[in-house]
């Protein structure tokens, strides 16, 4: 049950809350401040408390070891000032891995050493839709291969999404304007338990925090509400382990703010989230300098899922293709793609070393899109994409690197002990792979598309042909033998 | 009849020949000069002769106006200075529109003026394989769509391409080496029966003229026999209205040659050739300067054909991508296209303003392959080559240049009187298009593998909905009504 009151004990990476009283006069969103501090043997970690409405604050606390941990207040007003408690943090239950984290530069993990591989899709506005058509989405998602979500902390204006949202996260006068400096518990409580349900189903929540896409000044804020944004939201949500931080949608689209203010926002996150969460920032057209060093991973979206092994040395760190367009059949040609052109473009992006998400847009008399609304799936790739990620549930854990084996071949691996290549469209009868010759390798010829797995007989080594269906989407998976 | 003596009357843009007797002593080859000056009115097109071995020389000329020609010569040897004669040209005969040329800086047309869309193949050594082959090779061109075919001067050593060839090009001594200084009459007047063959079947020879793939030594002769090799072609086969002369396929592989080699190869055929035919050179990775101003057409090796109009801008001058890859299932990537992705990359490179070459590579025991030896075509793309030829043949005269409707839409044509838009992989169920409102357009949904042509009824102005099939390789038409 998510939006409770967490009892003691808490579990390792659950969400420990503290619950306080205070005062309720004047404005508490930007007069209060409230700071705990989480102590346990030497260590000490600092977290912003914030302000539920009613009287009541609360400090939240992602605890990352288990035992006897300690808490205290600090505060500019006395009810909220100079309270303490103790609580104890037990192993972690079943599925809770801790957050993801960046591993062996390119890779990822959840903090238990788990390796963690995206499958992503995208639904921005799923959470504005309400409570029927959000059950119904998670219900689809529980049904999928995804363990990474992108939506919007904001609600959503675009094509096929014109909607008003249920809640708004502001305060709202007599008529309808948001009122900037108070926000609206309940939206955020409403966020908080959608998240929490996405944890639940081993879903990361990749949030976006400002979009271009917008009727009612979300885009448009001053900057001191983007930074009391900024700081809410964390204070609120950073005790989540499945919470990204994903600064824009299309942040390059977002005319009224600077480059500069992008720095700023990720510098306050960086500054605030105790526990570090990733944090990515995603383009239309241009990159931000992801080479900065508050960005941990590439949110990019680009159809040429090919250049992920340039982009990964570019910047040093996990490439992410969150966007290379979605499976659909409407007039754009960012939701047009066949089911079979968005499995290659991810097994593109695999085997170049990175990772790809997926979004859907099939048309229909609803005009609920899943990449915007949520609801069903209808489209061919999430059953191919569910096979992709048991072959990469079974690659090495340190994760896939682009390896150079000449001859046009597009291989990612580890060399001398696993070797995936993607032969993509082409339709070779064969091809020739320079294995080692110190050890012996068995080799599986893989149909991405017919999600079929084929033992080639015997083991090999040194230079081998590997003879092929000659038909395209086509992988070969190459294994030292144990 | 090719490779007799071309008799009076001869027909405009034919091949007019003139036979002397003259000095066999010595080497002929590097010692005799002859020159002829044919006139008209007011008009001297001067062009050199050849020796064509037994004390035969020979000069050939091709008129590009009726009526009443004369001719002297000039030569260093007596007998073949000071002769001269007449001979009448005629009307051209079914099926001859002349040389192909630039025509509207990014296309072609015949001296007549008819358009010519290239729709090329590549047998690069079908003329090196011996009678029964060339003649099957022929008779496989002869039921094809393909109206240009890129070919090599000397034989070929490469993968697949081992055979030793019935001739060689210059004489041999005792040993088998190739004597440099002395053509071998018999190893052209071969090329020219096929070249003629060529044209009779309405198809242009893009003849490369040096290329990598040598065992022979053809690769690295000395700077003053290649000079000579260039005069001696361009001699003999100038006269061919059909004739391209395509400096290298892969240059850039070309290790023995500098760049200033290329710049004075092209000069040289620049001075020589009376009749101008299209210059151009193909490169394996980097470019030659295509700006140069004897490169006639840019001829292009590259993968990517939404590049064209990249390159149109660049270069000013038509863009022809003659190897996007080939049809065929070998293990190279090069060379294992679905004949989908082929026939896809054709549309593309048409709807961005250029044209682009096919090429077949299917692996059989025998190891003709199409690519380097002629034989029979295996793949689909060729029927639906020919489709795609009989939309062009109704496009407009003038060819498509890039047309920008927004959107993200891939369009080619004249704005305001047409326009083929082509959706690529995509399969949009709609797609809108923004027409002139001062005109009614009628509209064509064409399916390019299917190979089927849709009307949509009625007539249409201004922003235009037009529902597709929702599927990939779609094509939309859209002419003003006459």
């Amino acid at each position: 049950m998510d939006n409770m009151k967490t009892r003691d004990p808490v579990e390792q990476w659950g969400r420990f809350e503290v619950e306080l009283n205070g005062p309720a006069d004047g404005n508490p969103f930007v007069e209060v401040e409230l700071l705990g501090v989480f102590r346990r043997g030497h260590r000490a970690v600092e977290v912003d408390g914030f302000y539920d409405g009613e009287g009541v604050y609360r400090l939240r606390f992602l605890p990352d070891m288990t035992g006897e941990w300690s808490w205290t207040t600090r505060s500019n007003r006395p009810a909220l000032d100079g309270r303490s408690g103790t609580f104890r943090c037990v192993e972690p239950g079943e599925g809770n891995r801790g957050p993801v984290r960046v591993r062996n530069t390119f890779h990822f993990a959840y903090e238990d050493g788990t390796p963690y591989r995206p499958i992503g899709t995208t639904c921005y506005a799923w959470n504005h839709q309400g409570d029927a058509r959000e059950e119904q989405t998670l219900a689809t998602l529980a049904a999928s291969p995804f363990n990474k979500l992108r939506m919007c902390l904001f609600p959503k204006h675009y094509e096929f999404s014109r909607n008003e949202p249920p809640r708004h996260a502001f305060a709202t006068d007599q008529a309808g304007a948001l009122d900037l400096t108070r926000f609206h518990p309940d939206y955020f409580r409403h966020l908080e338990l959608r998240i929490g349900q996405l944890r639940d189903l081993g879903i990361e929540a990749d949030l976006i925090l400002f979009h271009p896409y917008d009727r009612w000044g979300y885009a448009q804020m001053p900057p001191d509400v983007d930074d009391r944004v900024l700081r809410y939201v964390v204070a609120r949500l950073a005790a989540y382990r499945n919470v990204w931080w994903s600064f824009a949608n299309e942040y390059d689209l977002l005319k009224a703010k600077s480059p500069a203010d992008w720095d700023r926002f990720f510098r306050i996150v960086q500054a605030r989230d105790p526990y570090q969460h990733l944090r990515s920032i995603h383009n239309c057209r241009g990159f931000y300098d992801h080479a900065k060093p508050w960005v941990t991973h590439c949110s990019i979206q680009r159809p040429e899922l090919d250049r992920v092994a340039e982009w990964r040395r570019q910047y040093g760190k996990p490439v992410i293709v969150d966007e290379c367009c979605y499976e659909g059949d409407i007039q754009h040609n960012w939701g047009n793609l066949t089911a079979k052109e968005l499995v290659h473009r991810f097994w593109l992006g695999t085997t170049r070393g990175g990772y790809v998400g997926h979004g859907e847009t099939y048309y229909n008399d609803e005009e609920v899109l899943w990449w915007s609304k949520g609801g069903v799936l209808r489209g061919g790739s999430p059953k191919r994409l569910a096979f992709l990620r048991a072959v990469l549930d079974d690659a090495p854990p340190e994760g896939l690197d682009p390896v150079e084996m000449g001859g046009g071949l597009r291989v990612a691996g580890r060399p001398g002990e696993y070797y995936l290549a993607y032969l993509g469209n082409t339709q070779p009868r064969w091809k020739v792979f320079p294995l080692p010759d110190d050890a012996a390798f068995r080799i599986d010829v893989i149909d991405t598309w017919e999600m079929t797995v084929t033992p080639v007989a015997g083991t090999h080594r040194g230079e081998t042909r590997v003879d092929l269906p000659a038909k395209p989407h086509i992988a070969v998976r190459i294994r030292r033998e144990a």
